[in-house]
């Protein structure tokens, strides 16, 4: 009934956007315990730590125990992240962590100087030193990244024009060096994109770039991101990042005013409503969302967890009516 | 660059989807209050009570007040709800309301029997005698709402041919007494409704229907609320029913389970960042957001009351540049 894609592939964020917002007093074991069980959900893909420094981010404080600690299911990838090349060397000493080299740039040039302090010449400068580095402890280059991709609270709105450049910009840079990018993720990393955005800025670079899939990262901080994944999905895309209970943030309480990705379990719903597979189990990730709830001791803003799946109501029904 | 209007009419029923579903306690007063800010925004409908049987709905009982003392804004239609005969004759004292009749039919035979305890031949044979006593009151007969058009709770998916055949009985038993229906209203009443089933649903009726516009009231249950309003809006639907802040539910605390329409402002944003007109002046909308919240007492599930507006960002962004 339309172009959209018979099945997607989602990259679960929640316990690394999760777990970072919060103070460091969430116990490593329940990290582990939510870790685990998203496993069992049937997601492929799993984000758990980020390798930072803990004074800044005490909430991944404990990010070497939890990799070290967490027993991983076959089939499963748990991934890292990390913001440097310093603790990038802090990540390749787990065999368990599947450990993928990403390249990034930013559509804003004023994020990029707010957070690397670079101008967008540095920044792409300063990729080969990177590959180089991943290639010598033979880490995969697969993904590049543009963050901001949709707007920027310090720039304003981005051209779609720039955002094309910068994919090809990093395309570049990488087969310059060797590699090539399997996967360009698009981030609409402060909520600025709205379903029309998307469609015509994925439709730009999938334009340029008919040879690559594309990926989107989505924040829901003013209530879009279900409506812009259906544009992307619209558009074809088939890779999604998403975290679940909506981890990351919270409209309440202390976590006024941030707001995290879209949560994974809602996505799911809506995926597997439209006939779109996901190859996950909704009503066991829904179980997860409850429990990425309670460990963090607030309300999380995923909706499918409070108001239920279909299938359930629908089962519910059958059984009633035989 | 899509087919989308260029502007569409928003009935804001947050005053009467909220209020209806809290204690007894909020003071009239402050009730009034929000009435009169939500009329200073540029909304143009604003449906502010309902008249009910206050034993059942404490929440509704002091509407007789709220209709008396709120103060009318010019150009601005205020609406009432009434759920029988016998309470519409309550909503005809009050000048300052502007009445409609409305005619419903459900399609969920499970949810009708629960809620009116008829039959769909009943309830089609209920139509002619409620239309005689809105012509003798000189009310004017405009709208025809199908209840629960994308499934349902007690009864499951919805047929796209069931809700064509309903809205084709409405207009018929409608004009067979002298009125013509001038827009359907399809309602998502259980958040059953997906951005595919809302464009089936949607294109169905306005291909049997090409001569009379339609209007969605969806509910954000299961987060997917915008997602479905961007699915309406590609099928070019101009009217959408809103709650503003997401009154009428709640998914935390006391109001676990709950959840009410999409959220005013979070609709209003998304077309505005599409180019699609509102008429309402979005800042003034979220400090009506932020009173609602403020007014219940507890936290609501509207977005973008947390996470502001773009404008307001650009507008500073271009302040600093200067």
């Amino acid at each position: 009934m339309s172009g959209l894609p018979s099945h997607v592939e989602i990259k679960e964020e929640g316990p690394r956007e999760g777990f970072q917002i919060e103070s460091g007093d969430i116990p490593t074991e329940r990290k582990i315990e939510l870790i685990e069980a998203l496993a069992e959900t049937g997601l492929k893909t799993i984000q758990i730590v980020s390798f930072v420094n803990p004074k800044r981010v005490p909430g991944m404080a404990d990010a070497d125990s939890v990799a070290a600690g967490f027993r991983p299911k076959e089939g499963v990838n748990y991934m890292a992240l990390w913001l440097n090349d310093k603790v990038f060397r802090r990540a390749l000493s787990y065999d368990k962590l599947y450990l993928e080299g990403k390249l990034t740039l930013y559509a804003s040039d004023a994020f990029l100087l707010r957070n690397q302090n670079r101008t967008q010449k540095q920044q792409i400068e300063a990729q080969p030193e990177l590959i180089r580095l991943y290639q010598e402890h033979n880490v995969p280059v697969r993904t590049g990244f543009i963050t901001a991709a949709f707007g920027c609270n310090f720039e304003g709105d981005v051209r779609t024009a720039k955002v094309v450049s910068l994919v090809s910009d990093l395309r570049r840079v990488a087969s310059d060096h060797g590699e090539a990018l399997k996967l360009i993720g698009l981030a609409d990393t402060m909520a600025w994109a709205n379903p029309e955005s998307i469609k015509r800025i994925v439709g730009a670079v999938q334009d340029a770039n008919p040879d690559i899939a594309l990926s989107l990262h989505l924040h829901n901080t003013r209530g879009l991101g279900l409506a812009n994944a259906y544009a992307g999905l619209q558009m074809g895309v088939r890779h999604f990042d998403a975290a679940v209970g909506g981890l990351g943030g919270c409209p309440f309480g202390k976590h006024r005013g941030a707001a995290g990705n879209i949560a994974t379990e809602d996505f799911v719903l809506m995926c597997h409503e439209m006939g779109i597979e996901t190859g996950v189990d909704l009503e066991k990730l829904i179980d997860c969302a409850v429990l990425a709830e309670e460990i963090v001791g607030h309300p999380l803003p995923g909706a499918v967890k409070t108001g239920g799946s279909l299938n359930n109501l629908r089962a519910r029904i059958t059984g009633e009516n035989n």
